[in-house]
């Protein structure tokens, strides 16, 4: 049964406490004109601001703190389009481990680099042609690694969830409450594990996941009660939150919690990524910008008004790529 | 004298009590690769994310506080190339006050956008044949309204040290402690503000300025002891700090207690502001840039191996213009 080894709130609070000083607290940013475009009052949690530029080190590093001493030295396996990627290297790193990351021949140079930066060991593979769960447990085998995935496992899902408790706080010590928050959902390790910390935090609060056009697995999921799939060949821009289908643990827990999904075209992250560098000063990622986007482009009628907390997840783009989208094209 | 009405590091920690709440306390970034291209533990104080993407609206609210109830639907007037506009435009609007504010007609379209977004008048000025100054005191003395300098005012002074005040109790929280500490100066007021609260708050920290060269009035004004001006009609990319010579008060007090100067191109500003963008996940302004550039390109040997602080003090640029610069225009 899965919903054995579901991770809950004290999961959470506990993860928060091992990262302590491991991971940065982000800030919260706001600006009048993002309200006026909403007709909500908007806080941004800036996890493009973290260590390795997106919220993965937390998961990872909780995850990768659970490996047992004499296990580490024959390190991790991770596959990754690039987030979770570096997050997976960055915790190695610290934790005096080794680390292998498979990530398809299309990724962002900027996240290839990150990963390497930190010393972790990149195999590509082809999206259209290999298996990136076949190869990785290959290696994690042959090495006698330890696989970490990238969203289906309470460590990850509660090291996630800190964002949410750290948001939660920030909202309080400036005298203001979450009414509701967004955030961008692929595989849901971020947004169930915020779920959680904001049941225990915030339980008023409603939690929405935003996700592009063509990978609205959530939203039909959540609508169907069943995990629905995305059809395979769907491309987006949101390329840090293209998964196949949310995991039975985040699904598990999204189905209790989470309020419904946003759907966002590629035309609306766009349109939030410059938003964001107009009135924030912060880069955000497509993927990264798809709960600002929903913000934005697409509010449901009982938010308005509201004060709405949306989680900018990432920020790794390459600067061709995010020139040409401050410049329209 | 001078000397009798020059600030105090009282004057920056009664001013950072004042602002508590009004102004944002903007995180301190570092990246690995930052540390490794200088030479040195790199501490980056991202004033870009303060409200109104400057660290402006610091010393300008301080000074519009010190204005008395019954004068202050007179309003206020200021002059600036962009960013004490939006401050000063934000602090009044804070207080109920009408501002209006002389601009250069070549003033970067952003910034314009956010003096008039916080419901400031712009009157436009053309830098070449016009008196900014003459503009502005014309029109304060036509409607009793406050003339609010952008640098030559001990409030403003004291106002902007809260910055250097912020970030010195972030890196002690941190179990960190600055040994050097680069800003970058125009006019000097925030330079200057920073020094004093340095030296009530981390006397051993040595205080260095960063500009462009061709403006490098600074530099030149502590190595003769007398404050040296700059040839007019000299261009440079980093308009946030352009500005003819140091103030009478900002020089007596960066006489006293700056290292010194260092002068960057404009090339090695843009240069720091990709490594901001990668790096950091943050948007610079060119001039926001001046001491990041200076710790990347020409960190002088003292600093090497030592915990150096880095103001990134602006973050307000065209999106056209960034998406040049990033690009390796």
């Amino acid at each position: 049964m899965v919903s054995d080894s579901l991770p809950t709130y004290s999961d959470v609070t506990a993860a928060a406490h091992r990262l302590k000083g491991l991971v940065r607290n982000t800030p919260v940013l706001r600006h009048d004109a993002l309200d006026a475009l909403a007709g909500a009052r908007i806080f941004v949690k800036a996890e493009c601001l973290q260590e390795t530029g997106s919220f993965k080190i937390r998961g990872a590093t909780n995850r990768l703190l659970q490996i047992q001493e004499d296990r580490r030295a024959a390190g991790v396996v991770a596959f990754s389009s690039g987030n979770h990627a570096q997050g997976v290297a960055r915790a190695a790193r610290l934790l005096g481990m080794p680390a292998l990351i498979v990530m398809p021949s299309d990724a962002p140079a900027v996240k290839v680099e990150g990963v390497e930066a930190d010393g972790g060991e990149v195999r590509f593979y082809d999206r259209d042609t290999e298996s990136r769960e076949e190869i990785a447990e290959q290696i994690a085998a042959e090495r006698g690694a330890v696989l970490v995935p990238s969203f289906e496992d309470p460590h990850i899902i509660s090291g996630q969830g800190t964002a949410g408790l750290e948001f939660a706080a920030q909202m309080e010590d400036a005298g203001q409450r979450l009414d509701h928050l967004i955030t961008p959902a692929g595989g849901g390790g971020l947004a169930s594990g915020i779920a959680l910390a904001l049941e225990g935090a915030v339980p008023d609060a409603r939690v929405w996941v935003a996700e592009p056009a063509g990978h609205d697995d959530w939203t039909r999921s959540l609508a169907s009660g069943h995990i629905e799939q995305n059809a395979p060949g769907t491309r987006s821009i949101c390329d840090a939150i293209l998964t196949r289908a949310p995991g039975e643990m985040t699904f598990a827990i999204g189905q209790r919690l989470f309020a419904g999904g946003l759907v966002i075209s590629d035309a609306q992250a766009k349109e939030a990524m410059r938003a964001a560098f107009r009135y924030l000063r912060v880069v955000a990622e497509p993927g990264g910008a798809a709960a600002l986007a929903a913000a934005l482009a697409c509010l449901p009628e009982e938010m308005k008004g509201k004060s709405v907390g949306v989680v900018v997840s990432g920020g790794n783009v390459d600067a061709a790529e995010y020139a040409r989208i401050l410049t329209g094209a």
